[in-house]
């Protein structure tokens, strides 16, 4: 029977942008932790989830409509459902938590158990097949580093979106090699081969056509989307392309190691072991300029007992296992 | 009888965000070259300027509302004009000045000559009435240097936006100071003043509720409008907004350095005169921390014989002279 219901952004989510919902449903009965063979009963998807940059209507509309789909294809319904843990992008602060919540309770029976967190908490769920310990640290179009300890203090770096300073997110690296161009353009910076690089990609014959090309369309996972042009130069040997991966490896590696020492997840002597769930594209980039190998290298001078994880489960399925293990908690804790 | 007619955007240009269009007509006769008594026959305002941030249709309408006002309140219409020059924020390619020359084209009979211009030449010639030599630099909600010589060649510096770059204008000065507050928040930066500051202009209580504020209204100047609060923390001596400020310093001398250097305006030895005209609210601000003054400093530096100006008169009426001074060249040249 099923019993838990997660539901998150897409393999690489972020705050930057909408993305897709992907909804999943796993039975109360998890005897395998192995995370290759998880029994996933049901999965459905829709678009859009972000409410700060889509309507806050469209999302409730996205969600009542991918939570049904995910229940009817598991051949069950609201009754047989326990929990719910819906994590999500655009997620910061109490009083968003609190609005969501509200969207859910609009949808679900109440002896549904309803959590909903920021989309980090999903990401490193599905690093630690649901236990919230260690770190997460999520680059894709926008970045988040986000931590628990085992006695559930919590604590995040960046994740506020590319005004607030998100540097080192895709859309943060893509940004800068941007304005690398137009530096060198108008005399202001070095000559590099990212601007032949860009423009190619970009199918513009001067950077001048960069402006309207840039404000043509606001998105920012369409500005992101430069990133494999940026790491190529890099690899390439260009010395611009080369120091902005650096400064993003550099603010990456700090946003981790603010939340590791605001939370002590590496002990009085900063040696203890806690896991570091690393999630999104511009981290499994797999090119020989490994963006997420260098901030490891760097992260471990720090903290030795750092302990890297590529997830083998989708976040959605990090967001069911939040889900399940609150509800045996709550059980628990009820039963006493 | 009226003979010119200038247009641009609002005392505080930028290619940053769509603002209000000012429409002036003077007269062919100007025999005042004293800027405080220039002889203006009429002035009229429309909302909206940006083509990249706005409808092409909204600004094409304002146009024509503007420019019919103006003519009319001189008590003249397209019969009696001459030249028409219209600076316009979002002018950055000469496929722009191409797409705008035909909605002008659309609205005045063929006898009118037309010029388009980005804002920035209606603000440089506002300040050398007229003549196109030298460089300005407008630092409003966006920030651009541009110059010319005196036989025509011009050239550019930032402008380009915040996603590119434009981080001396007032929005890229802004949202330094959100990244500080975030970064101090979060831990990976230090603690400044700019907390509290910001905050209580704002009215929000904690600065995770900066992230829903910044993305609640995209709007560039909502985000600019903090520059203020940046300057007065910096007056009162905190490291952080004293940083952002040099920094920002830094860039927009960079700018100017970069347009004086390409177009040779310093002469071989570097020691020309040549004017720097300085414009926009964020130059203007008149504070103890005067951007302005430390912008020149820098420049005077490598170039001694910058020569400041502050402009009399508005942006619009160096438009309408830059469209007169081009129709009695075209008209001397013709009759040759």
């Amino acid at each position: 029977m099923m019993k838990g219901c997660g539901s998150n952004g897409e393999a690489t989510p972020s705050t930057a942008d909408g993305g897709v919902i992907v909804c999943v449903c796993i039975p109360a009965s998890i005897t395998s932790s192995s995370s290759a063979q998880f029994p996933v009963l049901s999965r459905a998807l829709a678009g859009c989830t972000n409410h700060n940059s889509v309507g806050e209507a469209a999302v409730k509309v996205a969600l009542e409509k991918v939570m049904t789909q995910a229940l009817s294809k598991a051949g069950s319904n609201c009754s047989d459902l326990r929990a719910v843990c819906l994590s999500l992008s655009g997620v910061n602060h109490p009083s968003d938590q609190q609005r969501v919540l509200g969207w859910l309770r609009d949808i679900f029976p109440s002896h549904v158990k309803l959590f909903v967190e920021n989309d980090a908490v999903a990401a490193l769920a599905s690093g630690t097949m649901g236990k919230l310990h260690g770190c997460v640290l999520i680059v894709g179009t926008g970045c988040i580093a986000y931590g628990f300890t085992e006695d559930g203090r919590e604590a995040r770096a960046s994740g506020a979106g590319p005004v607030l300073g998100d540097w080192g997110s895709g859309y943060g690296i893509a940004a800068q090699a941007l304005t690398a161009v137009i530096k060198a353009y108008d005399g202001r910076g070095p000559q590099t081969n990212l601007t032949t690089n860009i423009l190619k990609m970009l199918e513009l014959s001067s950077p001048d056509e960069l402006i309207g090309w840039t404000y043509a369309d606001p998105s920012w996972a369409r500005i992101a989307a430069l990133v494999p042009v940026v790491v190529s130069s890099a690899e390439a040997g260009d010395e611009v392309a080369n120091r902005i991966l650096h400064d993003a490896v550099q603010e990456l590696a700090d946003s981790v190691k603010a939340v590791v020492q605001r939370l002590g997840l590496c002990g009085k002597d900063g040696k203890n072991h806690f896991p570091l769930v690393m999630v999104g594209g511009v981290l499994n980039a797999n090119k020989s300029w490994d963006i997420g190998k260098e901030i490891i290298n760097r992260i471990s001078k720090v903290y030795p007992g750092v302990r890297p994880i590529r997830p083998e489960v989708e976040p959605a399925v990090g967001a069911a296992l939040v889900a399940w293990n609150r509800y045996v908690k709550y059980v628990k804790e009820s039963e006493r």
